[in-house]
């Protein structure tokens, strides 16, 4: 259902090869168009706890087809979807996430990084997402 | 702590080509000492429910240093475990998870593979192991 | 709430004890008469997933002012309590669970103890209770 | 994994020392490297909500590697990690968790404490680290 595990685990090797050139242990997630796992990996001595947060990262850019850090900005004290994190069994909505499209424009899976500052979370992260969007 | 991510995706690696060999679609999970998820894999059109499965096994296995099936067998009814798969937020007690050792014997993690019959899950996690145990 | 911390660790440390005779190594928990964790030890290199499972006797142990095994029997297929495990997130119902009574028999507590045999399991928890019972 | 159950047990018992001089009542937890439970203790008549948040506190110290209260500062409304909380199945952001190293600097667990102001957590926290770090 969308991204294959060819297209997810290059999404996965390209993040990782980016977290390296920047010297970062990063846990990074690959979800399908169902929102499901489908390729993961956690490198040696990364956070514990960014593992579940690369996971949600991945599913919450795709249950709303956005960068997590765009929905985070709207999920704020006052804005329109504040607190949204409370649904889904939790959502993470800063940067790091973000959906993968095909050539068409379909968005097919997204991906997910947790285990450094949210700027190089989501650096990685479109490190991933190139390297195998429109293909 | 415990297995390392270029050992577990060796693992997952190993265990994925056995499965393209019996021609089955599976869900593939490695886990470390802490019985967190270090690599995964969930190849094309596998069983959707079979992602949390491979996972459950993988940890159940590092959760008691014995293979799932080995479990199950004393979790039956009228065995000594009975229902102890409601502990740990959800077991699995069928075959599919196997601990991983290293050279010295002590376990560094654990595989866990679903997708197919409890038998081929079995075989397939088994190759994984096989793949990375005693390095 | 029932048994105090004095007495709760009184308890792990005899349970602890036992352990170290019988040469197992344990998850022991102590609950008060809420249910509710008073003190609690895990050995070194005890199975993992023995922890859930201590706490989850100790609370059974209280829930039902029983020993966890003495729920078991009558919680197998056919049995008038059958599966009963799924109430209160999760009950373990084999033996290594057991009230602990003050001096008048009011139940102040439980123990629990999961890391061996069911049969070990049991004899260390009643190291535990006999160590603080009547007192 | 990190943290033996006798230094748990020191921490425990230095941060029940420190508790009883300030006359607070606290909650008290010792995780290891994996983030699980080896040892607890409550106080008598210590806030029954405490319990849970003292785990919760141990975990997000370990699972991030520093101090709840500094996770805290940066997960506010417009931080960068607003509602991290909702991940790992709940986190606790304010102080009272802290990790524990070893001599080289490694991290080998971590303690919460939880049941009086969070300064007062701290400093009892602080209290349990400090009786067991560079051991």
């Amino acid at each position: 259902m969308g991204i294959t595990l060819e297209l997810a685990q290059a999404a996965v090797q390209a993040a990782h090869q980016k977290s390296l050139e920047l010297g970062v242990k990063m846990n990074i997630a690959v979800v399908d168009a169902g929102a499901n796992l489908v390729a993961f990996a956690r490198m040696d001595d990364a956070w514990l706890g960014s593992l579940d947060i690369s996971i949600k990262k991945a599913k919450t850019a795709r249950f709303f087809d956005m960068p997590t850090g765009d929905l985070g900005k709207i999920s704020q004290p006052g804005g329109p979807l504040f607190n949204i994190e409370h649904s889904n069994t939790g959502l993470i909505t800063f940067p790091g996430g973000i959906p993968i499209a095909d050539s068409t424009g379909r968005i097919v899976g997204a991906i997910g990084v947790s285990g450094d500052s949210v700027e190089n979370d989501h650096i990685v992260a479109e490190a991933g997402r190139v390297a195998v969007a429109n293909r």
